[in-house]
């Protein structure tokens, strides 16, 4: 029996886990360890400064009206809480969970996409990065809404999918997936994509606190830097399409070690 | 006057940051915006669910008996606390502190190395990466030490010739450099290298709580997985060398975008 490891950045009551966790029990025995509450721009940050629990999920998801939850599959889904970030999540999971390696790991299906610049602030790339990191076959599922309440029907074919494609076809060592989908009905397709370059602007909202002190939101708008180039993650979602990008761990610039040589002198 | 600007992820009070501004009023004017506490292991993680405040810093800086502090250069140094994470920090910075474009970013001296994997917990190279995104030359130190009170003399001249040498010879747009120090008296150089592969393991220590409920912190070991290998970041620190590494934004794993073209079908 295949084994599927689930985790998430919006915490274990998010319908985009639930969903996941349901997809996957079509393709093998499924662990959920996913974060008690939400850790949105959690990153691949860690908690070295306070202890860490975890424990058995013992809630039942009720699906908002008029959601269309997946059928699950034959498979068993076992569920439990940490109080740390999604990255502490598959640490904990690793070494205190798990009976043996997973064949897959997931994380998401995050309320947000996760394109371009975003994956280093993502919570949800975060934890891929750490699945990649124990050697793990390692992707990201994320939809570009701002609702609370997602429409996430159109996408299970296409999770369920890329997933067994990857079970059945490694990644090279060091890599892993991230998967965004764009808010349809229907994908127009699927692309394999690079990270486009983008930034965000505008980012603080002004605000007064209750005692008239100033303080700021994070808030922001973003941009795609290279919106003609059709080979990028965000040109895919501006058109309808899926969005497949392989990611590395190493970030070495490999381009740019010659230039640095003058510092060996 | 080139302006510089700083932050960290140990805090305004460490004594990372404060020896990294008084090395770089020798260079320009300076701005530091610090977490107002340590962030260690914050990534690149934002603080998008709670307010944050940005003040300037009224405190002043007793150096432990017996450090060495650098002397200062001729220019100002101007310090403001900011509430949120090392990210936070420059994303506060650029629209509401700085009045314009620094020449330079630094990061740290973090009190521990970041080398091979542990770029990616790393709140000081959470905010190099995102100095990167704003367009701004960046770059993080660190020390691999343990030790809360640390020897930086040895790295003072390292350090300005490194960033006046990345001022002088801006990086290639969308990249970003990461150097890491040995703890040694004397460098037996400058590398410039890549990040090697590593890892780390044994990384929960059990404890109960005083309520008697099982809790885990986060410890662990690193192991680098190519020990042989001369031409890592941490062969350099293991060997006494001053390790430098250019990092890209980019983490798009271009060479497997042809093996996952079967997901367009």
């Amino acid at each position: 029996m295949k084994q599927i490891f689930i985790t998430n950045d919006d915490g274990i009551e998010a319908q985009g886990i639930q969903t996941l966790a349901l997809l996957m029990s079509r393709i093998g025995e499924v662990t959920v360890v996913a974060p008690d509450s939400a850790r949105s721009g959690a990153a691949c940050s860690i908690t070295p400064t306070r202890p860490v629990e975890v424990a058995e999920w013992k809630g039942r998801y009720h699906a908002p009206d008029g959601v269309a939850m997946p059928e699950p599959g034959p498979f068993p889904i076992h569920y439990y809480t940490c109080s740390g970030t999604p990255v502490d999540c598959v640490k904990i999971a690793y070494e205190h969970v798990l009976t043996c390696k997973p064949d897959l790991m997931v994380s998401g299906i995050n309320h947000g996409d996760n394109a371009s610049c975003s994956v280093h602030y993502s919570g949800t790339m975060g934890a891929v990065i750490e699945g990649c990191l124990k050697g793990w076959q390692s992707i990201g599922f994320s939809l570009r809404t701002l609702k609370k309440t997602a429409n996430f029907e159109p996408f299970f074919e296409s999770i369920v999918n890329i997933s067994e494609y990857i079970i059945n076809h490694p990644l090279p060592i060091d890599q892993c997936i991230n998967v965004n989908y764009p808010e349809v009905d229907k994908l127009a397709g699927t692309k394999v994509t690079r990270m486009a370059r983008g930034e965000w602007s505008g980012e603080w909202a002004d605000a007064k606190n209750p005692h008239g002190k100033r303080v700021f939101w994070l808030t922001g708008h973003f941009t795609n830097l290279e919106p003609e180039d059709r080979s990028t993650d965000c040109w895919a979602l501006e058109n309808g399409y899926a969005s497949v990008t392989p990611i590395q761990l190493d970030v070495t610039a490999y381009d740019t070690l010659q230039m640095l040589k003058y510092l060996e002198e």
